[in-house]
């Protein structure tokens, strides 16, 4: 088994894919270095999915949030990095990522991202490209 | 009454099958033995259902339970396995199965798996026949 | 003030039949025999209702639980039972149920029944009749 | 200020009137007199609403609830009562009222109530008029 | 950095402008006066919004926050400013804030206000104007 | 039974007086009313005890607290009374008397009182008749 | 197995007789009669003790306490008792019995009792027979 | 009554100076600012004390707590010079004061302060004045 | 590394060894089988200690506490085993196992055993060789 | 200010040096590398001491507990070292750090290491130099 950080997410075939379930990882020992002030933070990430075929392996979830350690990244940005990685791996129906993470400021941030499977036919990215969203 | 672990699931009649009521067993006593460490594993299996003509009868679901202490099981497959042990010996309206397992790797795990009664004349497993899913 | 279990609810008029509301005992002391080791049982019963022209008096719902204490039940058919017998009693509007049973064999059991008052010209207990249910 | 209990529920103009927003008030120290034992019982009071013109100014709500210290009140009717006062001094667009009341005979009691502004042209208590709940 | 209490609230570009997501602060170092007693008030107050094309920078959210602590303001019209003030400068798809402040006379408050980005073409405030709200 | 406030405790013969033992009983149903503001307090009293040769009656313990509730009491004046009724009505070996009160001015107050039978043939009120305590 | 309430406790040989070490049951299943009301009284037995060369057997304990069920016993008779018949039974050298018992007339009572093994030669009961206890 | 921050502490007679007891206070809404940074710190400041002849006022401590808000304090400074103003108004037998301070660059500090009544007769501060301490 | 279950306890020097300090491990992980059911038994087992020249290793202690898996063992046996095994291997200062093992028949069951070295020159187990202990 | 981590360890002077007082910091964020796995683990660092003539700079503790982020470092080894280096820097009165350390193979471990300063005229490490303690 490799020790040491990796990004690359390793999968196993979903044992159940017929069914429609919920796995769900509570991951508290994520930490980075802020951009800003170089200094470490620290916090909790949860990754909720229903997978298609794939399932995300243990070990390889723990050397990915580790491969964040020696990385500059903000709270809003990194809890949305490891959505899209894990979407990317795993191919989900629909994943959540929580990133829960510690006072700065006196201030405790929480992110919450989601990724629901597109219908097929589907244009990649719809939401992002409506008219409400961008025209400011 | 026996004293070994048996897969085999005793029922007694539902005492009140016209109304839709919900059952709910918390079960802290879950081992198994990962299949690739050798080592074992712990949980919590919740197990929640409205029943039909069928209830699980309590020692046998722990019974049950016990039959997996010796043998190697992921958490996946482990918490789908019981939902369609479970789904087969008591034909419930709706079945919800939760594991809860113990911190591997500094993760600790959850999956849950639903099961709800097709209508009369459904074709067999609709839903993993299901183009978008198994288009990949 | 009668001393004795007595299972028959006394009721008073609800002081605001105009308004939909919801009323909640939680009554951690029930107690009843098993009918198959004979042994007690403990549990906690939860009656949630929305008054139509009845509310249960208070004492009388505690004297109505003590009855059980010298009965056999099983924990299906006691938590049924208690909401049938107070649906006969106060014919709300809506009732759950709500029976949590102290652990046996290492398995924590709840029960959750609920009633719901059937509109107007509607045949008696049409759920129960149902094909899909009644079919096996 | 005055320092005696009273009826009369002082209230504000609401600073945001063209937004719908909810305010609660929880209140643990809530006692009156069982009006058939004749000794104190205590509670909770929690106010959950949205305002429409009016506030309720918190000192009076304090007075008030003050009011109920030398009554006689039953569960069920305070918290109803407790509901139409607010309801005519502030004429919200919607309210919750909860009543949280100590253990008596072992059992602990929980009252919900709510109103929602009816629309324009609504006759005066429609719902309570309606012939289901009347039949009886 | 500035290190003095400011009403500017800085922003930076949402790193992930194309997905709808939710980022949550939580504050418990508010403080203002009461305007009516002159003695200071304390409370949290949480942030949940999902972003569109800004997010708030967390030390100006401090900042900004520290600005209240020598001005009078009401519960109700503290929690509406600080969403009017934060709704202007980041202009987001739905933002609610939560203010729970501190037990006065015996009565704890909460204030929940919730902003939603209106369609394109909607008028300003069609809320506040509505016929129902006014008429009074 | 009487159903009146009285402040004579009623007491029953230790069942065990040859045991050193402890009675705890946890009254959270306290109240009374400031004699500065005329406003009522709340609070939980605890009284802890190892009876000698008199245990207090639960009810007459309830009835006692109660006749609290129309007079003026500080919160320290309270604690030290009660106590005091309690070691005359009692004569207990040890005794210790717990006040927990409500919130006022942002600051809770609780006030602990102990009293410890003296060794016979001491003086009456040997403590307070002490120099050290008296000279200022 | 004995399916009967029993009041006659078994014991086992304590495997580690050499060891001064600490056993600790919770039993929360405990109810009995109020012997002037005649309704029944619920709570939570701890039994906590240092065995010398017996200690009690699990299953007996349960019936043990099982066998007040339909007995009349006050709180502070009833935990008394109870020691003494444990101390009785397996004659440990250090013992204490604690009775939690449920909320009556709003008070929560608690009684803990304790027992220690005498010195060799001591004449029974010396505390219950000292002059200053006994000479009221 | 005075509605500004005051340093003076009002006193009122001890009702009970026979008996030793302790009267505990916990504030938390203490607000000062930091004199390194300039930013306000927060923190809960709990008071616990047996007094002699006099015992601090609840309003003037609230007042003297006040007096903090707009002064430069490090915590360990805060915390010992609140004892020692306390010590001065009251003096009391005992006295011990907690200061919790909220988190602070991702660390939370508590200091706890005490004071005990020196017996007659002794030099004034003679434990600093202790060769140990001081011969660093 | 070894992955299986072994009865030898591996051990490192004590990196401190001239200073007094305690360790404590909180493993909730072991399961055994009750001799008398066969059934498996579940529980959580606290090692505390003070190291003198060695310190037991983590994942050694581990699979220690999984050897127990396939055996009968009673809840007072097992603790006293653990602590007598661990206390050969590492030869503590002072060391303290707690069983805290799951709920059966309704009662749980904790066990606290404790070791102290004995001082240079003590003869053998002089403490289970007291007259007192063992002349019954 | 340094934003980087430091092993020197900042202090300041006493405020108090004439009162024995006790200051506590608990910080989450202790991150170090496993020396035998090379992987990441996580814990809590808590100090807890009496200061003599200097006290720990906040941030000065930040930074040196920084320092241990990519280091090798065992749980009982840090927690001593820490100790060892925060009483050479503050030379407190008496000092007590804890190393609560994240689930490692399904066990969590806690490190308590204790200083006290030695009494004038004793030799250095005298506890270490004890025979007992040497003799194996």
């Amino acid at each position: 088994m490799p020790k040491q950080p990796s990004r690359s997410l390793e999968t196993f075939p979903n044992p159940e894919p017929d069914r429609d379930y919920v796995i769900r990882h509570v991951c508290p020992e994520y930490t980075a270095v802020c951009p800003v002030t170089g200094q470490p933070d620290f916090g909790t990430i949860v990754v909720i999915y229903t997978p298609d075929r794939l399932c995300v392996e243990l070990k390889s979830l723990k050397l990915y949030l580790w491969s964040f350690r020696d990385e500059g990244h903000f709270f809003e940005q990194a809890t949305n990095q490891i959505l899209s990685d894990l979407v990317r791996a795993v191919e989900p129906r629909r994943m959540t990522v929580i990133g829960r993470f510690n006072v700065r400021g006196g201030i405790t941030t929480t992110v919450v991202a989601r990724h629901a499977a597109k219908p097929r036919g589907a244009s990649p990215k719809p939401r992002g490209a409506s008219p409400r969203r961008r025209r400011r």
